[in-house]
């Protein structure tokens, strides 16, 4: 029995489904760009084994474990650290057991699609996981995991994978990019400029990294110029180890425009550590227009990601610390917020602006309409809890119609585990391939033109908008 | 000529179809458990026929009139009383007929739906209402109210209902339910503790209202601890009786978590009269979260209806008093409100707190993300205006990637309308099969997996989450 | 090789596609009532030849370019003008030119709709635009704008239209529409009382706009009771022109119902140019209500559109002016905003009030709620960046269960691309009867009812609710 149906996620009806299913075909097997991601650079730089199937799907993966403990299952029962590193439960096999007895939970879910895609075309198992098939299917990924096959290199490869990007901390010494980068290995593994912990004044040692930043760029990053500058310089240095891109986590949307002086006095209120919540909140919108001027500089593309109430139970995050399944999507509003930055940059053609929302409310209202006229900026893909069938089918839904297919940017995974890579990207391929079929069998779209738009969402507008 | 097609809602591709009515096959004559409405104990304590058609239908029902007045109806016209009690139109006949004139505002809603499903299952009839019928309609339900097949505790009987549950005020003496309870019939028809008369410092007569529940309870209710213990007895009261569950209809979400010493506080400004609007509000919020934490001690189900503007018009507040069609859903933010409590209490794996929303725009945003999270928080079905097919279409569409099917808790009907009960259910379960037919026919739910799903979407879920 | 499908927009199932066909092909002939537009009614009244293909399709619609600028074209290429009426370049077959090489762009969109079906159906060509077709399409569209078929009233004809309304400031002489009336042409073309520009102090020239008001009226405009009769007289003179409607455009959907001696120091306010924003906005609310007062007086049908931040760019707005393409919706509450004018004449049933929303979270949560009891109240259809088939069916989807299709007015293309009347019209209807179709093949309406329907949204319900 096979986990995945050859034709899941084409539409039902007959003559729909053959449509989607022939473009489907002709990007199949196209190779993966994988431009914004959370994969860990040591495995390729070290291509060491995995270490069990516990350590593989469960504990690091907080979309999978927040579903257990949503039931009632502890944090520390499924592995889970605790904020000072310790763990509770250390072994393994009791909790894959209990992964696998809950496994019913992810009915419906992206998760158990990816999981059975995995199951089934990354280590050939055709039974369904649950408490019966719990220790075969242990045994089984245990053994694959330890041949070399199943080596992240080797895994790489066998993905397709043309080019991943991972997410540095402009702190970072990129040690793992460099070894892969002077290796034999000809895989691709960029990195991206994070500088959430050195712009954000909230963040925890905000002024001691500013200070760590300037040591690294040899700049006195303690004064607003300085401060800039050990930005591009950095910048460069991330550039010249392969990144493309810059990455900027924020609560809100908030851009700031500031005159010169207005900033530099902002900013050393912000290192005092002498600052409102208020204050933090400008710097950090001023510091995503100061990026974005960098980035039509040196080039680099830039990514805003914005509305996650991050680490929003108390209680775990003083027991586990972050990213736990307890970051909750708020409202956002980006029609005021992208303004002051919209009016510095968002007229400039070589710039390229993405942003990403968790309110899908905003794809239609606000989102679409600005990127459907700022020439600077694009729309990144459905995120996060949107990184899904129906998801997906939404995003199209709400957003092509004002914005057309080119101001968005194709898919991207935004994973931390590898092996649902080619599975996300085969469920974006598919509802891309049902989207057009739709269009095409309604007499919205030539059936030729969906053809070029499927290779276009699938390959071609991610390498383009990402540079790579 | 049939009402109703056998395969109303079901997908139209006929693969689908067959499947979802497969689906629906298995579980159509399941029992009914309506864990949540407004029926009235007193018809089943004394099961006295039903008056009149348009007393059953039309006069209490604000789904129904509020649509004719939308259209220029007049609500004395429809012997919809003063506040005073008064009546200006008293012929049951002259409101059925304006009732069977204006039936063809109801086409594509699902007040129609239900109407014609009781019309034809309930009342045998095979014809549409019109003008033209409106007689012979009028005539025909009259008759049939009459017989004793169509009281209360036989239409109970007929409807195939396991268990229903009414709503009382804190304050309520409980009569109907102890009469029920005392006698012969074997229904089962629990109270549920709706405390708001007793926890909302702006709900008229609110300090009255405490001291009333403080001589129920023989307890000091106008003191903080005295006020908190009389809740307790109250509700011990209330489950003693049969409730499982509290129900807190709140206009936001707003929970609060203050310390004992500025609750109290708080509580003696609530009492004294002399309070702003800011303070009601904080205290209502203090009050979900006591009562969150009485639910883990006493083990009731709580309960949290929130995000609708009661009484909108003042015209018809003023002349009609409540619930007279004019209550209008608001944007609702459930990531900050929510904290306070969930901080406290959200981690409990032993605390049942069931949420509703009128804002379907956070269903994906918010609700899902954190009912997918917390242990004590289950998501309600779509309630009121989301209480149809489309409605329910979007909650699963919008709910299930990211929660599941399993941190959701069956459907409820929330209705005063007795008729539309079975009528109701039938419209879940139809809309649930089809939503899992489609999940079948895209590979995204295994099949056997789907009948194991809709028995539990339809029984299990509301009969655990409500501990009925 | 036809550009369109003459089965678009029908559903794809193949009984219900041919459910809808047949719904379509009872209503596809039936008069145009285009009740809301921005046609210019100097093109009826002098009946003049269009320019040239450039002038027709691209330059003035912000639509179409908006969509080439957000990909890097210079607005200047497009031949938009500066803000001083100066134009950078002036050769439309370049303009033309660049559309034609950049249309793929519009693949998906509603634009591309429109623009395919105006070029098959009104100017017969077969092939599609693209870069290498640009200069026949030219040529052809050239050569037809020079034949008498093809002039303003000619195509009035051939689209099929009954009645057209433009849209004019209180200020505007009304000489074209004059013109019309006293011609033997037998179009009917009505002028709408937009008095934007004298209701709101914000507005450029505001308090001189109100003397010119009172000039016009021969009021002393410049004091409240003067202001109010300037504004009654104006209205009746534009009645007396043709005009069966107000409209007003607003930010928000603020209302206000002030006491007449607040009222009036407001007034006295925005008059002395001495007013916070919080003044001018409790101004414009004001005169909403107001201006419902007057509707009910003189039976023009009030139309409100709002929630659309207006010249969002600050570069654009300061070189190109108004109305280029960069007006972005925003997130809009109407239960509060409204409360004050819904008081005051809300349950009025000879009242009408029509609102548009740029925020569709708004159609299920708040409009439909309102609309399905407020009989003062109606909705219009899905407006600008939802006037389209998935922004049609969405608001179907999300508004007929709540208000039934009777609380809603048929279509209005509110367009200033006169060949886009008929494919606009084409689309909703097309939209309506896929809807329709699908509602019969699921069993939620009759099929003698969906062609009564269908027949209501495309003619009555548009000519009832506007007067026409």
């Amino acid at each position: 029995m096979a986990l995945t149906d050859p034709d899941r996620l084409f539409p039902i009806e007959p003559a729909a489904r053959n449509v989607a299913r022939e473009l489907y075909d002709s990007i199949a097997d196209l190779p993966i760009i994988s431009p914004h991601g959370h994969t860990d650079p040591s495995w390729f730089a070290q291509n060491n084994h995995f270490v069990d199937p516990a350590q593989l799907f469960v504990v690091p993966d907080h979309y999978v474990f927040r579903m257990l403990v949503s039931q009632g299952v502890k944090l520390t029962d499924l592995g889970v650290p605790f904020a000072d590193g310790s763990v509770e439960e250390n072994d393994p096999r009791k909790i894959w057991d209990l992964f696998a007895k809950n496994y019913h939970l992810f009915r419906g879910t992206p998760s158990q699609m990816w999981l059975d895609h995995s199951f089934e075309h990354v280590f050939g198992i055709d039974e369904v996981l649950s408490q019966d098939t719990a220790e075969s299917y242990y045994q089984h990924i245990d053994a694959k995991l330890k041949e070399d096959a199943f080596r992240p290199r080797q895994l790489y490869d066998q993905f397709g994978i043309e080019a991943i990007a991972t997410t540095e901390s402009a702190l970072d010494d990129l040690k793992w990019h460099k070894q892969i980068n002077d290796s034999d290995w000809n895989g691709r593994v960029v990195t991206t400029y994070r500088p959430d912990a050195t712009v954000d004044p909230e963040f925890e040692g905000f002024s001691d990294n500013v200070r760590q930043l300037g040591e690294l760029t040899e700049q006195d990053a303690t004064h607003w110029q300085g401060y800039l500058k050990a930005h591009q310089i950095r910048r460069a240095y991330f550039k010249q180890m392969g990144a493309t891109a810059t990455d900027h986590g924020h609560a809100s949307a908030r851009t700031e425009n500031l005159d010169p002086k207005s900033a530099e006095e902002l900013f050393e209120k912000a290192m005092s550590g002498h600052f409102t919540s208020e204050d933090a909140d400008q710097f950090r919108g001023q510091m995503l227009t100061e990026m974005a001027r960098m980035s039509l500089d040196d080039g680099l593309v830039m990514q805003i990601h914005c509305g996650s109430y991050r680490n929003h139970s108390a209680v775990v995050f003083k027991h586990h610390g972050r990213d736990k399944g307890f970051d909750i999507p708020t409202a956002t509003n980006y029609v005021d917020a992208l303004k002051p930055m919209l009016d510095a940059v968002g007229m400039e053609p070589d710039l390229t602006i993405i942003i990403f929302t968790l309110d899908e409310t905003s794809y239609s209202r606000e989102l679409a309409p600005l990127a459907g006229a700022y020439p600077a900026l694009k729309l990144g893909p459905a995120w996060w809890f949107f990184d899904s069938y129906e998801g997906m089918k939404r995003y199209r839904e709400t957003v092509t119609e004002t914005c057309g297919f080119y101001n968005t940017v194709g898919f991207n995974d935004d994973t931390r585990a590898f092996c649902s890579i080619p599975a996300r990207h085969d469920v974006a391929r598919r509802s891309d391939c049902a989207y057009l079929a739709n269009l095409v069998l309604t007499g919205r779209l030539r059936k030729q033109d969906a053809f070029e738009l499927a290779h276009d969402l699938t390959y071609r507008l991610a390498k383009e908008a990402y540079r790579l």
